[in-house]
C-alpha cells in the first residue's frame, strides 16, 4: 500500500533529532580535544590544537545553521520552533565557549595551563555525555520523562562542582599570581570554560521547560 | 451562591502577581545586604555576606523557575506569556549582579571596597524601591498608567546617576591606581554593581512596552 | 478617486523602512566619528569625540524604540514583528559597541591608540555600507533576494578580517606589552571595536533568516 499521503501527515517531523544529536557529537569531540589540548599543549602546537577544535565549532554552526532553515521552512516540528531554536543555539554555544577557551591559549601562550582546567574540561565532557543520554530519549518524553529529568538534575550537579573549581582557582590566583599579565591570561582562560559547564546546565534547564510543556 | 463556574473563566489569573512582588522583595533584601557589606565587610566576614546574598539569589531562582513553570501550564495570563517571562528574568537578573558582586569581593578579596561602590548599592535599592511602587500597581494598569510611567523614567534618571558614578571611579581608577591586580579587583566588582543597575532601568523598558500594549 | 479605503487595507506597512535606514545612516555617522577619533583623538579633545558619537548613539536608541512602540501598535507589518525587532535592535547595537570603544578611550586614556583599531573602524563602516545596500533592497525582497544574500556573504568576509585584526593585534600585545594596566586599556577599547564588526556580520544572519522566511 502506498502510504505516501498517511506519511506527509505524520504529526511528529524527526528530522530535527539527528541535527540535534550532531550537536552533542561535536560538543564531545570538542571537548575530547580540550582535555588533550592542556594534556599536552605547548606554545608550538597549540595552534594546531586550537586548529581542530576550531573545526568542530565550525561544524557546529553548520548544523545549527541547518536546524534554522529547516525551522524556518517546516512546517510540521515535534515541538514549538523556539523551543528547538533555543534548544540548538544554546547546545552549540557549549562548543563555542570550548572554541574560545581553546583560541585564547592560542593567542595568550600562557606560561602553564590554568590549575584546575583539567578538572572543568572532564567536567564539560561529563555534561556532553550526559547531554547526549537526554537527547537520545527526547523523542519519546512521554515515555523518558523520568529520566531525562535525571539527566537534567546531574547536569545541574556537574555545574556546581565547576562552580566550586572555578572560585577556588579565582582565590588562589589572586592571592599568588603576583604577575598580573598572567593573571589576566589565566583568568580569562578559566572564564570561558567555566562558561561552558554554565551552558550546559542551561542548555538542562531548556530541556526541563520542554518536559513541562510536552510531556 | 456557587460562582466557581465564574470563577474559572475570570479572564485575569492574579496568581503572577505576588510572585513578581516576592522577586522585588528578594532584590531589596539583596541590596540591603550589599550596602552592609559594603559598609562593614572584612576579610574575614566576607563569605559570610556572600552567603546571606547567594541565599537571596537562590530564593529569586526559585520564584521566577516557578513563574517560568506556570506560564507553561497556565492557559490565562494577565499579559502574553513572553512579557510576564521577560520581566520576571530581567528583575531576578538584577539580584544575578548583585550575587556576582557579593562573590567577587568575597572571592578576590580586595584591599579596600572601590571608591562609589557605596553609593551604586544605593541607587540598586532605589531602583528597588522604585520598582517595587510600579508592580504593585501593574495589575491595575489601567489606571496606574501615568504613575507607572513616571516609575519608569525614575529608573532611568537613577541609572544615569550610577552612570556618573562608574565613569568617574574609572577615569579615577585607571589614573591612580597603579597595582594592577587591585585595579582588575575593583574594576569587576564595580562593573556588576552598575550592570545591577543597568538592569533595573532595562525592567523598567519592559514595563514601558507593557504599557504600550494593555494600557 | 479618493483610495483612502485601498490604502488602508495595503497589505504591506512601509514605515518601518524609513526607521531601519534611519539606524543604518547613524551607524555610518558613529563609525566614522570612530575613524576620526582614532585618527585625531588626544587626551584633551577626547571627550568631545566620546560626545559627537554618544549623540549618535542616542539618535540610534530613539529610532529603535520608535521602531518598538510602532510594532507594539501597528497591525500589519512587512514581515514579522519579532524580525524586525530583532533586526533594529541588532542593527543598533552596532552603534552601541562604537558608542562603548569611545567611552573606553574617553575614560581610560591609553598612551596610544591600540593598534589594529584604525583598520578595525574601517571595517566596521565598510560594513555598515554594505548593511545600507542590503537594507535598501529589503522591501523588494522578492526581487532584490540575491542581491542581498551576496551583501550578507560580504558582512561575513569583513568578519573575518576584523578577527584576524584582533587576533593579531592580541598575540603582539600579549607578547610585547608589559605595562598591564595599558594592556587592559588597550584590550577593551579593540574587544569593543571587534564586538561591532561581529554585530554587523550577525545583522547579516538575521538578513539571511529573513529571506529564508520571506523571498
Amino acid at each position: 500500500m502506498d502510504n505516501t499521503f498517511f506519511k506527509k501527515f505524520t504529526p511528529k517531523e524527526p528530522k530535527f533529532f539527528p541535527l540535534l544529536k550532531g550537536i552533542v557529537e561535536v560538543m564531545k569531540n570538542a571537548s575530547d580535544l580540550m582535555i588533550e589540548f592542556i594534556d599536552k599543549g605547548t606554545a608550538e602546537n597549540s595552534e594546531d590544537f586550537y586548529n581542530k577544535i576550531k573545526t568542530e565549532e565550525r561544524k557546529g554552526d553548520a548544523l545549527s545553521n541547518k536546524i534554522f532553515d529547516e525551522l524556518n521552512t517546516t512546517f510540521i516540528t515535534p515541538f514549538d520552533r523556539e523551543d528547538i531554536h533555543h534548544l540548538a543555539t544554546r547546545m552549540d554555544d557549549v562548543t563555542d565557549f570550548i572554541n574560545s577557551a581553546a583560541k585564547r591559549i592560542f593567542l595568550y601562550k600562557p606560561k602553564q595551563m590554568p590549575p584546575g582546567a583539567k578538572e572543568l574540561a572532564i567536567i564539560i565532557k561529563e555534561g556532553a555525555l550526559t547531554l547526549e543520554k537526554a537527547i537520545n530519549e527526547l523523542d519519546i518524553l512521554k515515555k523518558s520523562r523520568k529520566r531525562v529529568s535525571e539527566y537534567c538534575a546531574e547536569l545541574h550537579v556537574l555545574e556546581n562542582k565547576a562552580d566550586d573549581i572555578f572560585n577556588q582557582f579565582l582565590i588562589n590566583l589572586f592571592e599568588n599570581q603576583h604577575d598580573s599579565v598572567e593573571l589576566i591570561k589565566q583568568k580569562e582562560i578559566m572564564y570561558e570554560l567555566e562558561k561552558a559547564t554554565d551552558t550546559t546546565e542551561s542548555v538542562g534547564k531548556i530541556i526541563k521547560t520542554i518536559i513541562v510543556k510536552y510531556a
